[in-house]
């Protein structure tokens, strides 16, 4: 079966799947996008990411290209078009075309593209041994609350990453302070069990998973400190992790080359996880063995 | 006569112009880009915004997608194919199209687009009468010498700009010092005659025009103190001017309302922009009237 995507109004071969040269995303980085994780067709959280991405575009002054109804629809569509079962829907939206000028133009046709991939969950040996992380000087944007597509600072980090043979890079600030990772959030677990993670503001992207585990950490009683933490605390730490939407909870055993605890994933972000993994199940029927 | 595009490889109907969905430049802003003046078909500085394409693309390991050479003989036969005596050439080079993944794709495959339009130069009101600026926080990367496509802060600057009916924003750092304008460089001039300009570092572009005016200026004996300056002091500087490949040397006589000097170009400011009207004589036989 061809991979189908969809683009402003079509459904076409992916490798088909083309803008205009002069859309305002690839001139400008004018855009914001999701990623959303669908398991026996089933999206994850989708109500919490069609909220974020009509936030996103609101900060923006961008159109919706259409209703939110018709936006699930197409989901739909592309679920039914293409063969995964397991997998995410990546759906980027920009300010459309226009003759290259920095401010808006008057009137604007925002550009829809929606591509299905495969799931890219983390290797069985990641979950079971935890990962490790870098940390780089965070040279982003002030806005990081938005999802943008001006993800060039986040592409350099994560690179530096993979160079480096870790899995993320953790964005320092220039007071020491860990903002988040270059493509996820994290979390610190100190020795009286507090789950410590950055506020959400400017600073970091209000990230759905984040969200979800931080409400199901509560919910078993965990207690959970939203505050800054430095990277001096977080290689103290006694457990640490890391979420998205395509790796869930996992854990971090290493920070720069520095063990965290024991160097083995702990005992709460495990139960994180298992809590994520019933979460997922209990929208999609989707089990992790 | 068509406007003609060129677009990896190809020439073609501007309206065709397209890049592939997936295209880095598109969905993560991992390009970079030129804009060069030309006049009777010839460039303006094309030697240094070459060398500066060259530096931009090394310092995010973008490989160049043809040889200097190359690129020059494609901006030719543009030239030839569209029907402009007097306008720009926009270049756009990017990662090339990967599969969604933040690191670097292991091997790339850079896409080119390059796009001739119309001269965009400043009324002649604007030039005889200054134009207005506002300022706005500067909430950019930290990697402003890297002419990136990651500009989605430069046009909300700008386009706060447009809203206030000013022509640029000025972007103002957290202790209160002006880096460059939103898509220009900038520099005020004191009592003491002495052109003032932010150092040429990481927190601005090295813009060409402002290197050749510098060069201009220096030559004709004018002091010239790369330094940073605040807000303040620039609201009470005696002239003040941007540059910019299509704003040449711009009188600012408004900034945040407030008239700079007595509110009317100054001679300094006219001097250079003289000079820059020479240099573009010089090198493409156009003269202003």
């Amino acid at each position: 079966m061809a991979k189908i995507s969809y683009v402003n109004g079509r459904y076409v071969h992916h490798a088909e799947g083309a803008v205009h040269i002069e859309d305002r995303g690839y001139q400008f980085a004018d855009g914001v996008y999701e990623v959303m994780a669908f398991y026996n067709r089933r999206f994850v959280d989708e109500n919490l990411h069609m909220k974020r991405l009509a936030r996103s575009l609101a900060e923006l002054h961008i159109k919706p290209p259409m209703s939110a109804k018709a936006m699930r629809m197409v989901m739909q569509e592309l679920l039914a078009r293409n063969d995964r079962i397991d997998g995410t829907v990546y759906i980027q939206i920009s300010r459309g075309v226009a003759k290259r000028d920095h401010h808006f133009p008057k009137i604007h046709d925002s550009s829809i593209v929606m591509v299905i991939t495969g799931a890219k969950m983390p290797k069985a040996k990641e979950v079971r041994e935890g990962v490790s992380v870098i940390t780089c000087p965070d040279l982003r944007w002030a806005r990081r609350d938005i999802k943008s597509i001006s993800l060039l600072p986040n592409i350099l980090a994560k690179q530096a990453a993979t160079a480096a043979g870790a899995r993320e890079a953790w964005l320092v600030n220039d007071k020491g302070i860990i903002t988040e990772g270059a493509v996820s959030n994290n979390a610190i677990i100190n020795s009286k069990g507090e789950i410590i993670t950055s506020p959400k503001d400017n600073n970091i992207l209000g990230g759905v998973t984040r969200e979800t585990v931080l409400n199901l950490a509560s919910k078993a009683g965990l207690k959970i400190v939203e505050r800054s933490f430095s990277i001096k605390e977080a290689k103290a730490a006694k457990e640490a992790f890391l979420t998205s939407t395509t790796s869930n909870v996992l854990p971090v055993t290493r920070i720069d080359g520095i063990k965290v605890g024991n160097g083995k994933p702990g005992t709460i972000t495990m139960q994180l996880l298992e809590l994520y993994y019933q979460h997922i199940y209990k929208q999609t029927g989707k089990r992790w063995s």
